[in-house]
């Protein structure tokens, strides 16, 4: 049987290996993931981000657990994981989520490090989360290592998206100016057995109140060509904010309570449908820049790049002008 | 005067106003740049970068008073800040350094919203680091807020990178995970007074020894065309541990005094011409990337482009196929 025959019949090991070369752009993956993509865009994806240290991967632990216990879905978990090439973060990461869900054949943990040009891992990301929509996992959840820019990008781009902040982690001013909070479908407040989560909880309600939410509009990735904009009668989904203890399993019930009154409104407002449409656009942008990039190189003689880099060392022309020469000499 | 010839003169009130165009990105705003290129290559970039709670804030402040006071240098300071548009934390942050530098005409300090396209913050810090070596100042530090992927991309393209850790910050592994430890130049443990410090330092000392640190690569950011590999007779750096409590303003002279004795092995070593090299590789890569682009939405009709995203939406083609046919249908 071919690779994706084995995979739409649910073999895990076909599916280890597609998620493989996906992450190593293969050739024989790309073919695989332009197979599979008709049977795309049934999960449900659930974006999760926050700082280091407020205990995102443990919420999303309890979280599958939750699920498996009291819904029967396959569930995907994508950790993107800027872990260096060295310390094999990974793989660690991998082994301390194994203790929970190893053995349940309809979990499935995929860590992905971020390393990687510019792009490439919101790309990777996308190809990831099509293979396990395709492969029939009915939740897809997200998760970020890193609390910066673009893992928020990856995480935002989920129907979902939950913000995980803890009490005590410095300032919350470093909380508001990651400028994550607005992003926030639903906030948790993890670790909500710690002294200072009443302050933790009244600085980030004041500060949902100061943006006076207005109704969430899908953003795109990047300097989009076409975005459209949610139905304007839709209801408005003011963002919750759960209280969570994930090592003991506390306010998991609530947080599962609160994505599903969320699926709810994506659905009657339309939000699904513009977020979905939000993610493929932002995809297709992706992967033009890369092509547009691949086909300027085919085009273009490495010496004549190199000459135009050393005229810029050398402070001869400007990085702006030697862009605009190269683009003006050459037919690409 | 022209816009430029006032910034080479010293007008604080021209740099800040091309500042902003070059934030916006404005067409007045490139042209000044590409004059002003030539002016550039003498100041040494100093990227600072570290997780949330860190104290990184307070470090670069302590570090630049130092400097004002044990050197007569001017100083700029490019803190790349994710905040939101709504909590206004960029001009906060300010306030808040201002009372330690206000009223230094030789310090400069600004802000930069770090929202916007793929790219976009790399390509604007660039922009910003270019026209402050123009102006005249020789220390230009570039302090990135968040700990993602893309603030490490922008502040390892410094000649000197700094990775600022804290005691208690959550587990270590977050750190060593956050894969952050292997582009420092300097490690600093801030808030060395706190509890936990020695077990900050013995988990990062073995992490830097589980290395076997060899001569430090200069990377490009993403995939390069044309990277220069520094000469192969160099002396190496080994990445020096600094314990800081910046907030008493302790630790701060070692600090100094290591990034002196790094700058003594960039100039013998070759590695500082290296990385500048590679930083405007970098830079030209990113612009190109936007060019490309740009002119590929020139020349599309965005009937057609929306078109082939209604398809892919549909899931009667795969983004793959669709940037394929976009391309392959249009002599752009």
């Amino acid at each position: 049987m071919s690779l994706t025959g084995s995979i739409l019949e649910g073999n895990r090991l076909a599916l280890a290996r597609l998620l493989t070369q996906a992450e190593n752009d293969s050739l024989e993956g790309r073919a695989a993931l332009a197979e599979l993509f008709q049977h795309t865009g049934k999960a449900h994806l659930i974006g999760v981000t926050g700082a280091p240290g407020t205990g995102k991967s443990s919420l999303v632990n309890q979280l599958a657990l939750y699920y498996r216990k009291n819904a029967d879905k396959k569930i995907a978990i994508v950790a993107v994981d800027p872990s260096s090439p060295f310390t094999g973060g990974a793989v660690l990461g991998d082994r301390v989520r194994m203790r929970d869900l190893s053995g349940d054949n309809s979990v499935f943990i995929r860590s992905m490090a971020s390393r990687g040009s510019l792009g490439g891992i919101a790309r990777k990301t996308a190809s990831l989360v099509q293979i396990f929509d395709a492969a029939g996992y009915e939740i897809i959840i997200i998760e970020t290592v890193g609390a910066g820019q673009s893992e928020v990008d990856v995480a935002r781009l989920a129907h979902t998206t939950i913000v995980v902040e803890a009490p005590g982690l410095g300032d919350e001013i470093q909380a508001i100016k990651a400028g994550i909070l607005e992003i926030a479908d639903i906030l948790v407040i993890n670790k909500a057995d710690r002294p200072g989560v009443e302050n933790t909880e009244r600085a980030l309600r004041s500060t949902l109140e100061l943006a006076h939410p207005t109704k969430r509009v899908v953003r795109h990735h990047g300097q989009s060509m076409s975005v459209s904009a949610p139905p304007t009668d839709s209801p408005m989904w003011i963002p919750s904010v759960i209280k969570t203890v994930a090592t003991e399993g506390k306010g998991i019930d609530e947080l599962a309570a609160s994505i599903a009154k969320h699926v709810e409104y994506l659905q009657k407002s339309g939000d699904w449908e513009a977020r979905d449409r939000a993610r493929l656009g932002s995809e297709m942008e992706i992967l033009l820049r890369e092509a547009l990039m691949d086909r300027f190189r085919e085009n273009i003689l490495p010496q004549k790049y190199d000459e135009m880099i050393e005229n810029v060392i050398n402070r001869n022309i400007s990085p702006y002008e030697a862009v605009a020469s190269l683009l003006n000499g050459k037919q690409t």
